[in-house]
This record gives C-alpha cells, structure tokens and sequence, in this order.
C-alpha cells in the first residue's frame, strides 16, 4: 500500500545538519526511497501552520504516499507519536499535538495508531531525548514508506475521535456577508488566505468585477476597510490594486496585485483575525 | 529525447506549499521521474533572474532535461503559455512572457510550441485561475519529462522569432574601455555579475595583476569609481580588497575577497545599473 | 564500495544558480546518482561551522555515501583538494582547508587523497578559476559516488597527518565545574550545543532536575551568570525558562523553552565563547 515516497516537514530549517540526518536515517533504513519535502521553513512550534501545509498539499501527492511532519514543541514530553492513515490512503507520521486537524476536518482519516517507541525507534538512541524527528519519526517513515513494515504493526489502534485537534473558525453567513477568519499567509506574495471557502462566498453571488466591502478586524480593532474587486486572477487588477479572488485551494483570498496586502496593512494570521466580506448597494 | 529528469524554478519560495504540490503533481503523472530544482528564490515577479537563472545553468544538464519555470505575474491574464525546444536538446516549460530571453540570445531555440491549456491542464482545475505552476507547467512538464507526451503534441507551433524577449544590454568596446550593465548578483557572496563577457573584456588586452579604473553609475549617478585589481581569483588579493575576475560563466566580475561588492557600495542590478572598466595610463 | 549516494554541502545558498549546476554536472556524469543535500546555508567562508555540520550527519547516512562540501575562500589559491576516506567508509571530496577536522577528531580519516585537478576535472573549463564547486569537487564526488573511478585513482595519497585542522577547545574538568565552548547553533531555536560531551557533563553527577550555575564569557567579558536546570527535554521545564540538556550529538546544550537563548542574551559562537557549569551548594 505504500508506494517509496518519503515527504518530509518541519520547523528545523535547512541551514543546520537536521534534515539531512533525517534523510540519512530514512535511507539507511530503505536505500530506494524516494524522499522529497513540504517545507522545512514551518514558524517554530508553529502546529497550526504544520497542519495547514498538509492540507494545502496532499491532495497533490499519489495515494500511498508517506508524509513526516515534526512540528513538536512537546518533544520528550507524555504527547504521543501515530501514524495516521487518511480516507485517500495516504500515511502521517506525526505528533499528536494538532498537526492532524485541518487532515482530519478536510480529508478525512479512516485510522490512527500510536507508535511505540520501543521497537520503531533507531537503536541506541534511547539516551536521546530531543531529536525524535530522526530518531523515531523519520525512522517509523522509511519504514512503513518501504514496506519494511504495515501500518497494523506500527503499534496499537487508537481512537480517531481522540486525535488532539486545533480550533477551527466556522464561517459565518450573514444576509448580506460573509464572515471568516485569516487562516494563514500565501508567505512569498504576502496574499491573506481565509476560511471562507469558495461555496460560501457564492452565496453572495458575486460575479467577476463586482466590488465587495471588505473589513478586517484583530480581535475588536479594526484593521482595515476598504471597497475592492472580486477578480478571476490578480492581472484582472492594475498592479497595486487589492483583489479578492479564488485561491489555488477554492478559498477565499485577498491579494494586491505585485504587491503583498499582508505587509500594506500590517495583517496578521490566526483565529483571533478575522474579516467580513460585505455586499455593496448597487 | 525526454530524460525522466524535470528541473523547477519559481519565485514561490519554499516556506509553504506551492512547490510541494508542484512536485506531487508531477510524481501523479509519472512516478519514475528525477525532480530537482534550480531554485525557489527568485526575487517575485522578477522575470529578468528567472531568464538569467536558466542560462547560468541549463548547459550543465544533460540535453533531455525538462525545465519548468514559472515567474508569472501575468497568471490568468492572456499571456501564453509555451514550451521551448533549445538547440541544445533541452525544454523549457514557462509563461512566454520574457522568461525565454537569455536562452533564446546565448543558447538558441530551435522551436517553441504553445500548451493548449484545455488539453494539457489537470482534470478538474478550470476553476483555479491563479495557480498554473501546479496546475499546468508542473502537469506539462511532467508528461513531457516522462514521454507520456511528445513535444509535438504540446501544441502549436509558434514562430520561434515572436517570443516576448528583455531588452538585453550590449556592451561597448572603447579605445580604452569596456562599457556593459551590471545583470545580476551571485547572491550569496554580494559580487556583481556584468553582462561584459572575457571576448569582450580582453579588448583592453588585461594581464593577471594589471589595475583598471572601474566606475560604476546608477543612470547618471556615480556610485563608485576606484582602480581595481584584475586577478585569477579571489585569493590573489587581500582580505577586503576588490577584484575584477572572469566568473563561472566567463563574464567579467567584480568582488571584494570575503566580503560583499553589493553591500558595501550599494550596488543594484538591472540595465539602469552600468559600469566602465577603463584601462590605466601606464 | 560507493552507492550511488551524492550529499552537497556549501555556502552557496540555493537563491542563484550554482548549486543546481553541480547537480547537472554530476548527473551528466552519471545518469544514476540519488543526489541529496546537507545544507547550503553555511555561513559564507565559515570552514568551521562546514567541518560541525559533516560530523553532525555522516553518521546517520549509510556507509558509501559520497559527500561533497564546498566552503572555499582559497578558491583559485595554492590550497589543495582532497577526498578523505573515513574509518566508517565514507568519503568527503572537499578543499583542504580545515573542513575535515571534526572528521578526523571524531570519526577518523582512513586515508586521504589529493584530486588531479589536471585529470578530475571537467573538460574546458581550465580558465574558470572561481566555481571549483561544479568544476572539480561536484565533478569528482559523481565519479566516485557512481563507482567510474575508484578512490586510488582520484590522485596521489597524501598523509592524514598533515591535513589542515582547525583549533578545537578541550573541555576543562574542574573539581566542582566543567568548562568548554560554545561551538555552534541549532539555528533555528537558538540553542547553544557546546563542546562538553555528556561524559565529561557526568563528572558533576548531575540528576534531571538539578540546578547548575551557568557563566558564559566572550573573552573575559561576562555575558550570562543564572542558576539553569538539568532537564530531560525542553518541556521539562515551563515556557520561556532556561535548561541543560544533552543535545542529539550527546553534548552538552543550552536552550530556552520555546525560546531562542542566543537571542535572549546575544550569545555567539566560536573558540573565544567559553561556558562554566558549576555544581552547586546543595
């Protein structure tokens, strides 16, 4: 059922040795693997963001793929290590700390096991107690991403409803506008993506070139107010001008045209960020 | 003719999922491909380094090779999307949008073909307008790098003569100078990377050791003007001092030894940036 | 003995070209290589932080593995270049310049010999004096990871004994204190991983829990004096407080708990930043 693809993520960064230990690890385990990465680049302890990049992108991988994510502030910690198989058949290697929520809400997951640290961890590196993203994670990965192992024996079922989850803003749909959160950053063009998907938006029934009033608020202050255009794509704008648009994920999101809204207006991310999309009156 | 080997570049960066999805995207068409990357870090929109970028390394991958580039701020606009056939057996996969320049002048382009963006685009994307690197350059790519497509079969030949090209800047020979623009860095290190090439230079018949006048402007502005030191390498001058040295792809280049030419005069790049090289009464 | 395994490291950063040359030319070279990478985030120059990082992740690649590590100030200058073979079976292709010293002290270096830059060298490329990364060392590394030369024909061996080392600190054992230095980063929390190794740590006889007073000098420049606990992990201790801990080499770290300690008090690294651990008066 695993298919030798190996995807790695985490909040380690690429200018130390830690990534490559974990694909040196991975591969002493499986020579064939196929390993390939996410992002290491994840803001540090971030779980949020850990669980946002698997959602964004694992719909893109083949079935059977074998993801590592290791965004793990609790590391040495009671937190447990599972591997999560999610209703496309694909495998998360993972603490359980909320990496899994956004997989578990939108993809779906058909079954969690807890990985015991005894028999899936490399050999003598029990003393070891702040890197288990080589010495468990990348190695439970190449195991069960080659085969050397199923995912029945990676250690005993638990419940799915048990998965630790993050709080996940609902969005609001009002008369005349639609209210959600901003859930995170496309980082390099500093666009906003939010939570409203894109069939929440069409209730109010926007066409393209339409202007909608958009507000932002950080919890009660307001951020920023302003009329701007529901465009197809950013070059329906001139450059410098702001546009709400369909993101690559069918959601909601709010750019400036070669420019990054989140730095004009000083826009954060998080569930204490939220926005408003207002009809205007024609 | 294709290799099973695909080479990505963006200016997406690597902090989030694009590139991730570019690359899944990619295994789902052909899983036996070799993917690699030229670099995720092009400046945003810079259309100028993503051209550049390609001609500093495609001649050291085998000919076969499928290059995907997508620097796009025309995405969703009527900009076309092409793939380009060098006269060294290489494609290049892209916007036409300028990214062709530098390939096309200093490597050749034997045929160019645009992709039928209903044919050539995953199922079911039609309603994503703003993501085409994942949707349609790293799809293409793909079925091109692996033969599940012929190059004949992207689709229409375009005249190789109206692809969209940057104005390039030509040196000029002097009596006693060379007269060229400052195209990019080598980033890391801070030296500038001119557009003169060693044919070019060796008009001022240079000797390892020998000192120019080298003056540098910012359209009319003069940034710099200093004599340098034309050296094999950097080590044939002191720790801090300045050089004029060939650089990897034998153009003329201006360092300082350990430190950074860029940040210590505050040197840009682009055709507005131009530099004299003017050899020394004796 | 090789495997086909090719890991680069440099101080290259991945924003331009040059590491994406190495890897076509090493894949022209031999279709078949797994190329992979250590980092390319070394700091420009540092051959210091290049030898920390290969002794960081040799261990956990299989043994064959090829590694190819350009940090090259002297590039161009009389400095020679080598592959070492090490006692576990791997080789590093790299300039002599000090990189191997960690090698050598921690891991051992079999036999070392010096590359033919007359023969192990790319065809026409003998007037580029500036990029041995993709001319000789990326060059070399692919014969030798693809078996199609074997080490004895890299060049003549030289003696292990007059390879290039760099000053290491040795740790200090006091009858209440150990003393050592702060050698490098893990960058991307700030922790400090120091030179003491948990067997010299264990003549203190500390417990998890214990309390140590922690004095770290710039020179004789007092820059940090607080009472740290000896913890298992970072969540040993609350958010934002201090610990020792043994890091995943097994030496001796400091960090702050979801904190970045170099951050925290301006912390550097290198041979003049020492650190006392002293036990306490219970």
């Amino acid at each position: 059922m695993s298919n030798q693809l190996l995807v790695l993520q985490s909040d380690f960064g690429l200018v130390d040795g830690a990534v490559s230990a974990m694909i040196g690890v991975a591969l002493q385990e499986a020579r064939n693997l196929d390993i390939h990465h996410l992002t290491h680049d994840i803001t540090p302890y971030n779980i949020f963001e850990a669980s946002y990049r698997l959602f964004q992108t694992i719909e893109y991988w083949p079935s059977g793929t074998t993801f590592v994510s290791v965004v793990d502030p609790g590391v040495g910690s009671k937190r447990k290590s599972v591997v999560a198989l999610t209703d496309t058949g694909q495998f998360i290697v993972t603490p359980d700390n909320g990496t899994l929520s956004y997989i578990k809400k939108y993809v779906g997951i058909k079954a969690v096991r807890e990985i015991s640290e005894v028999e899936n961890r490399r050999k003598n590196t029990e003393l070891s107690y702040t890197f288990h993203g080589r010495d468990v994670y990348a190695y439970t990965g190449a195991k069960l991403a080659s085969g050397h192992i199923s995912f029945e024996s990676v250690g005993p079922e638990l419940s799915v409803n048990h998965i630790i989850e993050l709080p996940v803003v609902e969005t609001k749909i009002l008369a005349d506008a639609v209210r959600g959160a901003i859930d995170i950053l496309d980082v390099r063009f500093g666009s906003l993506w939010t939570s409203i998907t894109r069939e929440e938006f069409y209730h109010l029934k926007p066409e393209f070139g339409q202007r909608f009033e958009v507000t932002i608020f950080n919890n009660d202050m307001l951020v920023y107010q302003n009329q701007v255009t529901y465009g197809k794509s950013f070059a329906d704008v001139r450059i410098g001008q702001p546009l709400i648009y369909i993101n690559s994920l069918y959601r909601v999101g709010l750019a400036i045209n070669q420019g990054s809204f989140a730095k004009a207006y000083n826009v954060g991310v998080g569930s204490n960020w939220r926005l408003d999309i207002r009809r205007l009156e024609k």
